[in-house]
């Protein structure tokens, strides 16, 4: 039987702001794993069993929910346990979508659980998509049109309250021809080229010298 | 007649990337505004045409498309031209898309033409609407399966060449009951509570108290 893991963004909590992709991850498996912080697995208080209820309502669609206890405090445990209730929901299904709140890449609980996965599974890990969404910030900016950096400004996304943080360097709109040598590498660097598009490259190294268009280095914190 | 014009966000390229909200603007609107690097306005090397293609040929829909010239370089004379190119659509048609790859809060060059619309036609800017998409970076993250930040870790988003920049700074994941003292005010401040929820508060200013979980600090750059 092939296992299947989506890990589902759902966005900023307008039901039209979730991607086709999304929807159709959502659609296509046989059940639903829904965060709810109620100690007892209602879905009473989940802002995201909400966004899932409205989706399977406008979409015509109706996939059996599957609660996932998650508490706020960032226990290894806790992790776990959700990871367990993963497993145990594929003993009965074979395609899973996980879904969480605004962006996969940005504060999700999703890498908690694919850390765990990893380890434990590796072959459920390989086979496991993540669907990034819009950010909240991304909406936040649309809806006071405000661009959150343009021409030569930054964007810096920060936890409260700020510490001493290790981070993530996201570098964008490079000149064709330009070296990398200003690029310092901190992290675990990569060079995403041509991203969804032909030729699409993605290799986890700084290219020296920058030779397409589309072309984004991410030094990913460590 | 009532104009409208939408600033759609294609997201990073992939067809089923782009948001249930921007294929529904797309499917409305009479026509679509699609740039094009080349000076003859054909769409021979646009990869936004690509995807408005593929969408419409994906999602059965047709709409006249009207190429938008966009040279590399940064002027005000081809910001204005752009603008004009709107303007001269409206002539034809009540409803337009203008489409924009990536995320439009990202380096989009709508705010180019929005910060002149803005100002020639205030009436037309009231009733543009901005829709968010999935940046490039959160795709490249979810293709890696690495996150860009969780738990105490930072991102930064920075154009390349770097420079000494002014930058928006993102605060998020704050705790209720804290107080906002630690956050410094520097460029233009918005607090974002419950963002697209019941009870949505958008105020351009810095709350003294974190007073909602789903709380989202944006200072802007100047």
């Amino acid at each position: 039987m092939d296992k299947k893991l989506f890990m589902v963004s759902l966005g900023p909590g307008d039901i039209d702001l979730v991607t086709i992709k999304a929807l159709k991850a959502l659609k296509s498996c046989d059940a639903i794993c829904v965060p709810t912080k109620s100690e007892d697995r209602s879905f009473k208080k989940s802002l995201t069993h909400k966004i899932v209820s409205a989706l399977m309502n406008e979409h015509n669609f109706n996939k059996p929910l599957i609660p996932i206890y998650t508490p706020m405090q960032y226990n290894k445990e806790d992790w776990q346990y959700q990871v367990d209730c993963i497993y145990d929901g594929f003993k009965t299904y074979d395609t899973l979508s996980f879904v969480t709140l605004g962006d996969s890449a940005i504060y999700s609980t999703i890498y908690y659980l694919l850390d765990i996965i990893k380890v434990q599974n590796p072959s459920l890990y390989a086979v496991t998509e993540v669907i990034a969404g819009v950010t909240s910030f991304s909406q936040a900016s649309a809806k006071v049109k405000k661009p959150l950096c343009v021409g030569e400004s930054a964007l810096e996304i920060i936890p409260l309250p700020k510490r001493d943080l290790p981070k993530t360097k996201v570098y964008m709109r490079p000149k064709i021809g330009m070296d990398t040598e200003s690029i310092k590498e901190e992290g675990e660097m990569y060079t995403f080229e041509n991203l969804n598009f032909k030729d699409e490259s993605i290799v986890p190294q700084k290219k020296e010298v920058v030779s397409k268009y589309m072309t984004l280095f991410i030094d990913f914190f460590k």
